[in-house]
């Protein structure tokens, strides 16, 4: 029986060696399976992962938000004489997405899983945020539309406040501002916000200031790039 | 100004190139500066990371849950006109850790914050579970005395349920065994487990089974070691 390998993918367009650990980039080049939240996007990281002019002997499989239960478990059989990759779009993989169906049914199978060390967003805005909560937790997108977003983010406060802890989000890029619009006017003044854009990245942009700080700075605007808020009241 | 570095360190005694990336090992050279929580850890992993032989040359200073808030603003100056590097005693720095105190300060200070990939215990759990929550909380460590944590337990999973959200805790290895007897024994039958132990070490276990199933292995011991638990109702 194979194994399924958890591979982080670099959160933008740069080097894999700046964000992947040695370890994994000798790992890639033994495999020959993939299942990818896209195809087109995890060639490309491969390829610039070393495996350039190899990476037509590879053999994808898609595992995304289109792929029903049948067909998580028919990627199962796969593994049965082949260790297999696992990537998800960015960052690492089965977590808040579809290929966390995949491992679920690999420890039913008793399919040994590696988790590999990669770049979480998440995990370096919080580093990078200094809101020390007693505890955090991510919520993955708010509410799109105004009037939901608002008593959501004054919920999620409620529960910052009470339980000490960092509350995490993320938003669609063209949403950013939006969003920050709603989280500057309704919030309180003292509740910190981190604002924490292109990870990682040569643009990389990560600031912490309360909600009155950020109320003074007229001019600033996050932009249509791949950010995480955090706040902690 | 110089920047404050955040930088990773392995979870336990294994090769620092196996789970860090090669760009931060080729950075670790270019600083003298290091604010870490206990030298010991600090010196040990800055020479296994190929600065052997150069360890007399660097600066440490402590910052632990001993340190005052005096005494975290102290080290604020070192920064005036170096850069330095922030490593806790394992993985991530400045998550639930005293860290996190200089990097709010940096942020009142205008001083860049750069967090450096590494390993993640939790995420690195997270990922390897397939407890797929549409989101998840870190809880840190839940009550030691049984009573408290039994009905802590059946709280974090009546929250998990309500918000099919995986709740993820940690505990001090000599009573990992007492804390998931508990699990065990107070838990629903249908709610999974994650017990998420020595990872990225040789010894790495990582099992998710329902808890009806995890009462039939009635051998199955975790032992002192590092170990996440993750559940989700």
């Amino acid at each position: 029986m194979g194994k399924l390998y958890l591979i982080p993918s670099p959160l933008g367009d740069n080097d894999p060696a700046e964000v992947l650990p040695a370890s994994l980039l000798a790992l890639l080049p033994t495999l020959k399976l993939f299942i990818v939240e896209e195809t087109r996007t995890a060639r490309r990281f491969l390829s610039r992962a070393g495996l350039k002019g190899h990476i037509d002997e590879l053999e994808f499989h898609e595992l995304n938000e289109h792929t029903t239960a049948d067909g998580v478990a028919a990627l199962l059989p796969l593994l049965e004489n082949s260790d297999a990759g696992l990537i998800s779009e960015a960052g690492l993989p089965a977590v808040a997405d579809p290929g966390a169906a995949l491992v679920a049914l690999c420890h039913k199978k008793g399919i040994e899983v590696v988790p590999l060390v990669g770049p979480s967003s998440l995990m370096l805005a919080l580093m990078a945020s200094g809101l020390d909560g007693q505890s955090f937790a991510f919520r993955g997108y708010l509410p799109a539309k105004t009037e939901e977003r608002r008593s959501a983010l004054k919920a999620v406060e409620k529960q910052s406040a009470q339980l000490h802890q960092s509350e995490i989000f993320i938003e669609t890029p063209y949403r950013n501002d939006s969003l920050f619009a709603d989280m500057k006017a309704g919030l309180s003044p003292s509740t910190r916000i981190c604002v924490a854009a292109d990870i990682t990245l040569p643009a990389q942009f990560i600031r912490t200031k309360t909600v009155a700080e950020w109320r003074r700075e007229k001019d600033f605007t996050i932009g249509k790039r791949p950010c995480v808020f955090i706040i902690l009241a």
